[in-house]
């Protein structure tokens, strides 16, 4: 925590909620997804695990995808049009891939109530809350989140309803966010097993750019040129290396857009390590390689 | 399998064992571990699973781990010298670090009966081949293998009867190295829970390079690269992508030191597609972006 001083507002995890937020289970009543894959199944199955009362709402694309979420029995009601889906809830929270986030809040904030919440789960938040701060009603009723959790796998069908328990949710309202605003999608993230911490846009986005964008990609490489004959050797350390490789290529493009400047850089910064490392190799440094392995392993060890 | 035709020979699992060689639970009767870390410990422990009855012992470097290793319990009797340790073996197994392995071996060749067989556990091969085939009596006695399994941890504490279960272990006889050698090797690593697989320690070397040591490199440098402020944030994947940079800095040291040519040359082939994603994500190249996280995913979902 200590480290964040400065750089990072934090919302102290038991926050003091303002009288204007309500402060018990009677809040949220009625909560709409707007698109259910794993993050989106995950937080209305965590939803649902404080409340048995708490009506759920999903909005589906399309019928194929809508028979699919009805049959799984977990939303109260699942609605193709999102003026519909939105109707009477207290909360909205878009989880679609993150390059089709912003357009999906603007039509969620539109149609929702005055006093409704709309919130996100996208990956990347600059360009999102960018776009979303030109747009006076979204200013009102938007802000963005993060909740770091997530899997290789995708799809309603692998989420879980403690995926978000004691996992980081970071809260990057844009400058015009009001803060009661800021505190009530703090409480509600909360519900869902949570902690919650605030951040930049920005800051969140280069952080994110460096522990989690470029390493999937560095992920994908190291899949990417295991030779055909060698893969059958693979052992523990490969697989724990590449697990995140089998992620979907769709969403993990989407974010490398959103967060191009970010992830270009962080890739720069890998390159130049990786040119720093190659050089210990053949100048045969290997003390001074071991040193850095050495490195390595205590930021390894000291992280959480 | 079928992947390896060709390049590579294979053992099947159930081998014809030739007649000169043992069949029953009566061979091994006593077995010497040269070493006994992670990998020792667990070679000595999935060994005591098929036979109650048969003697271990251990060889220790001073004192001090002379005690610890009394105190497992796991052991029939614990050396110092490795002259005692190895006396009216069947099999020693040496199991140190990669840059002390041939010279055990010769150790151990040298005071061992003439029909022990001598192995070892090494993630490297070639080097430990080469100097070991221009020694005439180590060509008689020792045939090189490499059981693929590991951990992060290391020491006797974290070994286990059952990491080598159905793990590959692969045997990498040198050019002079007998048949019937080969085949007694293969069946004594069986005795593990493992199954066998032939290769030369040049095609073993390359493998490993693309698969375990460069991986293991790129997992060292994700841990080092990561921000300090950055770092509370980390996420299951950066978890998983770096689990194995918590791995012993020396040992791994010795690996890079006796694989270089290998390892330097798959560090420029990696250096390559890395300078290849950096051009995918700089110049806005979004569908071939998707495309490349694609085939890697294709890669991860066809991997054991």
């Amino acid at each position: 925590m200590a480290l964040f001083a400065g750089r990072i507002g934090l919302l102290a995890e038991k926050m003091s909620i303002s009288e204007t937020q309500p402060t018990d289970q009677a809040w949220p009543s009625r909560v709409a997804i707007l698109g259910v894959g794993l993050l989106g199944g995950s937080v209305a199955k965590s939803l649902r695990r404080y409340s048995p009362r708490l009506q759920l709402v999903a909005w589906a694309r399309d019928e194929s995808k809508q028979e699919r979420l009805r049959a799984l029995g977990l939303f109260d009601d699942v609605r193709i049009s999102i003026t519909d889906a939105v109707q009477d809830c207290d909360v909205v929270v878009v989880a679609s891939p993150v390059d089709r986030i912003a357009e999906l809040v603007r039509q969620a904030v539109a149609a929702s109530p005055a006093n409704c919440l709309v919130t996100d789960v996208g990956s990347t938040k600059l360009g999102i809350v960018e776009a979303l701060e030109n747009d006076p009603q979204s200013r009102e009723k938007f802000v963005a989140a993060h909740p770091i959790a997530g899997s290789e796998r995708s799809g309603v069908e692998h989420s879980s309803s403690d995926l978000f328990d004691e996992k980081w949710i970071v809260i990057t309202p844009g400058q015009s966010t009001r803060r009661s605003w800021v505190e009530k999608a703090a409480a509600f993230w909360q519900l869902t097993g949570g902690k919650t911490r605030e951040m930049t846009p920005k800051d969140h986005d280069t952080h994110l750019a460096a522990i989690s964008h470029v390493p999937h990609l560095v992920s994908a490489l190291i899949a990417k040129v295991a030779p055909p004959d060698a893969r059958p050797l693979v052992g523990s350390g490969w697989m724990d290396i590449t697990r995140v490789a089998a992620g979907d290529p769709e969403m993990w493009a989407a974010i490398c857009q959103e967060n191009r400047k970010a992830i270009s850089y962080e890739l720069q910064r890998v390159r130049q390590e990786f040119d720093h490392l190659q050089k210990l190799v053949d100048n045969q440094q290997d003390e001074a390689l071991r040193d850095w392995l050495s490195d390595a392993q205590q930021i390894k060890k000291h992280s959480p």
